[in-house]
């Protein structure tokens, strides 16, 4: 892919790594690609100034949704070098997300190309501080003017970076999750397997009464039955019941965490018996009644990891562990964060160094 | 409402009113107001010159899809006048689907205002060829930058019109409805009975399918059963079946349709048996291939009126009516067309008539 580069003509000034928060600055310049049916698909790549975008008030994307993203993150490794963390599962992710929402995609070796070459160009954006990096935010829209429905015949696929610290500030802490079982995120035939807009605008109410209610999070149960345990917030979640890791199976309702595949490789590799099975929601909370359930966690790009230390569920609440982060929560958040930013071997072929 | 009017220095030449088509030309002027958090919520209502929309890249609703819409018309009655259809009843559904994506909304009084104001403004763009009319949209879309995902703390509420023909080129003609199995639309609990825009990415997979086997729209089942009837396409559907005519209801999963309402208002007035009822997919294709289903029509603001002359379902096509639009889909659509362009007296007392 020919990557046309125009560079900002002044800069901003870096922000101070102890206070990044998650998503306060963007950097300089940011990539951008368009796609139209009627000029052979993919053209003009480029990197350029961040800089808004001029959008007719028509545009597809305001009215219809047709938009989907990624994230994923660069960071600093011991060396000074910058790594990227298996960012052709991103590309491929964002290939299936767009196929169900009829959009065309780059192919892996371009979406690879295009964060690899943008995060070069900004690389003194990327913080050293602990538990610090640059998230990247690849996403794509329909941009065609119209109000008919029907799948868009030109798109923007666009990257821009902001540095991170924790997702939240309080850190790797436990939380309190509100088991949902009114409101519904994904269901068989849906997109719940794919990292569309609209599955993020649908969750916003049950999150909303879940933090009325004093809770962080929501578990979301499965769409048909309301009887499985799916995810947690925009996270997967696993389940330490006795000797046993279980998580739900990614059968079309449930995202294909990136950091999902990832710990359950490194479980896997550590001898943990690992289940991908349907979770039915009343063995769960009997697991948490009787001490079988030692640690659940939450699994994502953004936060890496989120303890969950009470559950709730019809009127009835759990605590998890002592409401402490569990010991094998910590060893996989340890781990993870060790090969993510180049403090551990990267014993499974996970990292890109950036020349 | 303070609006202020900015008008446009150089107006825009008129379509021909033969080939509008359905959403190729936007008039002089737009409709905006902003919501803020920090700054009391509603400020800033404008008309303003249709232009594009700054929008910085990191806009959540490119990301996550906060946004709702409406669809309404307005229309040139045989006195010259200008006449809206029921604009209280989307003012009201808008609220409807904001509250359920966590948006704030306008007052019903408000939103009626905006909407009559803005058609004032632009009154010359009202067609006058038979069947066209002036399509209004509002939209409503959070603008908040950022990529944590949580309600946004800012929006833009924006109205745009645009002269407009026959929803479909070929008019009022019978289409071929293929009943979806695979790809579901709406699940209770979720947002089905809104008008947001991820409901309508999410359906362009089954569209884009039917039309592969060569049919026109889908009709969707429920999402949990996969066994009961809802919508056709964006529309509402209804059935003849013998005497009485049967549609879905709109019990959280079916979208509340302002065509759906007024066709079941007149029926009923005409003193047909009305059955708002789940009705199961088997029982429908028994009713199409014994003849008991006697006509079949889509319902909804842009189309008006779309006729069912087949259905395909599991392998078997049936056709209803001979493939001709029925007397009972003729009257109605003659019936509502001439209540909304002042042809009819308005016995229900839907029309409000701009000054």
């Amino acid at each position: 892919m020919e990557i046309r580069i125009e560079r900002a003509k002044t800069l901003k000034p870096k922000p101070d790594q102890n206070h990044l928060g998650f998503g306060k600055y963007y950097t300089d310049h940011m990539f951008e690609i368009d796609w139209d049916k009627d000029q052979g698909g993919w053209h003009d790549a480029r990197i350029i100034p961040y800089a808004p975008l001029q959008i007719d008030p028509a545009t597809m994307v305001l009215h219809y949704a047709q938009e989907t993203f990624e994230g994923l993150k660069a960071y600093r490794n011991p060396q000074g070098e910058v790594q990227l963390f298996r960012p052709e599962m991103n590309a491929r992710r964002m290939q299936n997300s767009n196929k169900r929402l009829c959009m065309p995609y780059l192919s892996e070796e371009d979406f690879v190309e295009a964060v690899s070459k943008l995060v070069e160009v900004e690389q003194d954006w990327i913080p050293t501080a602990p538990e610090t990096s640059l998230y990247i935010r690849p996403f794509m829209f329909a941009s065609e003017p119209g109000v008919g429905v029907h799948p868009a015949v030109s798109y923007k696929f666009i990257i821009i970076l902001t540095p991170v610290g924790n997702y939240y500030p309080e850190g790797v802490a436990p939380v309190k999750i509100w088991i949902e079982d009114e409101y519904v995120r994904a269901v068989k035939g849906g997109t719940g397997f794919t990292k569309c807009g609209g599955n993020y605008a649908g969750s916003l109410k049950a999150q909303e009464k879940a933090e009325e209610h004093g809770y962080t999070q929501v578990l979301w149960l499965d769409g048909n039955e309301k009887k499985y345990v799916e995810e947690v917030g925009s996270m997967n979640i696993m389940f330490l019941i006795n000797d046993t890791v279980v998580t739900a199976p990614t059968e079309g309702t449930v995202l294909p965490g990136v950091t999902r595949d990832s710990m359950l490789t490194i479980l896997r590799d550590w001898g943990y018996n690992v289940e991908e099975r349907k979770l039915p929601v009343t063995e769960l909370m009997e697991a948490a009644r009787t001490g079988a359930l030692k640690e659940a966690w939450g699994t994502g790009t953004a936060a890496v990891i989120s303890p969950v230390g009470e559950l709730y569920f019809k009127g009835e609440e759990c605590v998890i562990n002592d409401f402490k982060t569990g010991p094998l929560t910590q060893k996989l958040y340890d781990t993870l964060t060790g090969i993510q930013w180049g403090r551990l071997p990267d014993k499974f072929g996970w990292i890109k160094v950036l020349k």
